[in-house]
């Protein structure tokens, strides 16, 4: 006897998991190294060494003083260390020029963790949140356990920037938040500080006149995976009532460790309300705290960063190599993800074309905008190596030489 | 702007906010030493030595083979490592005669975290679970995190067993769960075999009776700590459709690292939907999966098991001495509890006059069960020896001597 949203999930879950088996059947068959796996978002950089040197030092440390161990994997508050927080906030204050400290975060399981403990905390039933398309489509899972809704805003194809207008058409009195995600999964794109700050100008004014508070949200695994003198950009200085989730999951390249944090500014409205909600709904939807050993070992690395040279290098032989065959291309400026448009008007059965040759990519419809895929390139360089012939007989298949 | 259920739970939770804060002023005021404060479930005993050198051990091996950093901090299944999972159920069936193998487990963020993913995948708006009172006051936000409700079924004043006449009459067609949990928060009693296999019964019964499931969920944080010669028990081989929700933060005294497990055995109705939702649901609410290096860490720790003769010393020290003083207690069997029946009739009122001689306890009403107090006895030993000079004041004010 399983629960009704559940029964309709195991249903909706079953292509994602069939891709799944489909990747590991084909890598069983036709050996790994004939598989060209664009599908999944695992980094593939180690973590910098200084991750586990922190670990140990902090192990060590434990075991030589009484009490140590009681410390490092005990509670502490649901909010995480003060002392991890306070050098988040310093470390931010430094890059971004804010001036947060240990109360404004709160240490959370990933960024996942921290979308669901904010949206537990913002959204009532009925609820809209709005997403600009194409987006992670577990926001939609994540604004459901809330009996919320996503409403998506569709972008200009040529830019993939958000079309405003229809953002400015979509926003409602049920607007509680909207979500940013720059650089962007899975377009690679960056919003622009104008295009920031034309968004802020629309909240400001939709929050005049509907009275309400609208929450800007920036969910941002990807802040530091940034290419071609891009830079790392701090979503609060754009507007005031701005909330971050943060995940150390692609810049650390500890996605399993399930480590990140809040940012909620002093300056956003019921700021002291929304921290103790957080750390209520932390607390009750049963994370409890952020795991403790990695909080202390993130809060001794602030200084590290995956290396984004291997990405890049990675980004430029495959966009470049899928240009030269014909492909159309938005050009990633961020994160690792390539956004492709499909040459078959049905990008189902381009995927399809894609898996007789072996590669493995994820069809637009998954992120609220078919007529796309979604290329995946934190693989290893000989992966985009050795699937550049793959894809040329793909472009031919499809027409496009 | 805060949600509705945010907004009430703020108001809800400043009592127990309230004591935190008193407990924290007092150790400055008096110094810590002199405040004897039973308020937290908190371990006292570090984590056994194994567990930093496994976690060392692996570090090692991670920076020594390439890609073993990716496999140690990175994803794997949302159920966990599959060698982790064989590893407990190979454990769990040489210990316990069970014949589990990886697929019947998840790995979850701390037992907090295996009940919501369990709640998520079986209650429905409007659901029941039955919880046997006194009873850990969160199962309350978790219910209500799917729109369900705890349904307390009263004890037996003598025993502290459940009173199964009122659970037989509680059951109803939307009960979808009953919680046990023994040994037992906040009570330290151990549900015997005989009354077990009662509750089987009861269940059976009424689940012919109105054509549903009906899962028993065994939260059991406190298997391992058992005195007096009771035996470590484990639930399913009483009733079919047993689901099990366990955590080492008590066993190896890893509360912070958020590291535990579910079972759902094969014979338990629907059991490949529910571990397929109870997958969904661990992604979905936000967890993705257990942090990734204490999954292989307590893999490697599992004959390990804190120090139980130190609460056993505390447990007697804490009885004795109170019994001596003419308060009323059950004698805890196992977990780390003392269950005290308030000398006055109004135990907030107790509690109050507890404070005064700066002696901090949960009032029972946090348990669902008034008149009674909770003791956690997690504590040093010399926080005991010291605290009874003044238990022996409370006991004069109360006119117990």
């Amino acid at each position: 006897m399983v629960s009704q949203k559940i029964l309709k999930a195991l249903e909706g879950s079953s292509a994602i998991r069939a891709m799944f088996v489909e990747g590991k059947r084909m890598a069983e068959q036709y050996g790994a190294e004939n598989v060209y796996d664009f599908s999944l978002g695992n980094p593939a950089t180690p973590a910098p060494a200084a991750v586990n040197d922190a670990m140990r030092a902090l192990l060590d440390e434990s075991d030589a003083s009484e009490g140590g161990s009681l410390e490092l994997h005990g509670y502490m508050e649901n909010a995480g260390y003060e002392t991890v927080r306070a050098a988040i906030a310093e470390n931010l204050n430094r890059r971004f020029g804010t001036s947060f400290d240990a109360h404004n975060l709160v240490m959370t399981v990933g960024a996942a963790g921290g979308l669901n403990i904010i949206f537990k905390t913002i959204l009532d039933p009925g609820s809209e949140v709005i997403v600009f398309a194409p987006f992670f489509g577990e926001y939609r899972q994540y604004a459901a356990n809330f009996d919320a809704e996503v409403v998506a805003v569709m972008p200009d194809r040529e830019t993939f920037q958000p079309d405003l207008a229809d953002f400015e058409a979509k926003l409602s009195p049920r607007t509680r938040a909207l979500i940013v995600n720059t650089p962007n999964n899975p377009t690679g794109v960056i919003y622009k500080p104008e295009t920031m700050r034309r968004i802020a100008e629309i909240l400001e004014r939709k929050q005049q006149e509907y009275g309400t508070d609208i929450y800007l949200i920036s969910d941002e695994p990807y802040r530091e995976l940034v290419y071609d003198g891009n830079r790392e950009d701090f979503l609060t200085k754009y507007y005031k009532n701005t909330l971050v989730g943060y995940s150390f999951s692609k810049s650390l390249s500890l996605p399993g460790e399930r480590i990140g944090y809040v940012v909620v500014p002093d300056e956003a409205a019921d700021a002291e309300e929304l921290l103790r909600g957080i750390e209520i709904s932390n607390r009750t939807l049963g994370f409890v705290n952020a795991p403790s050993l990695i909080q202390k070992a993130v809060a001794l690395c602030l200084e590290e960063k995956t290396d984004v040279a291997f990405y890049d290098n990675n980004r430029r032989m495959l966009y470049e190599g899928l240009m030269k065959l014909g492909f159309s291309c938005i050009k990633p400026e961020g994160a690792f993800y390539l956004w492709v448009k499909s040459p078959m008007e049905d990008e189902e059965a381009f995927v399809n074309e894609g898996k007789k040759r072996h590669i493995l990519m994820v069809k637009g419809g998954a992120f609220g905008c078919p007529g796309y895929v979604r290329l995946a390139y934190c693989v290893s360089p000989q992966t985009i190596e050795r699937s550049l012939p793959a894809f040329e007989k793909l472009a031919e298949a499809c027409g496009l030489t």
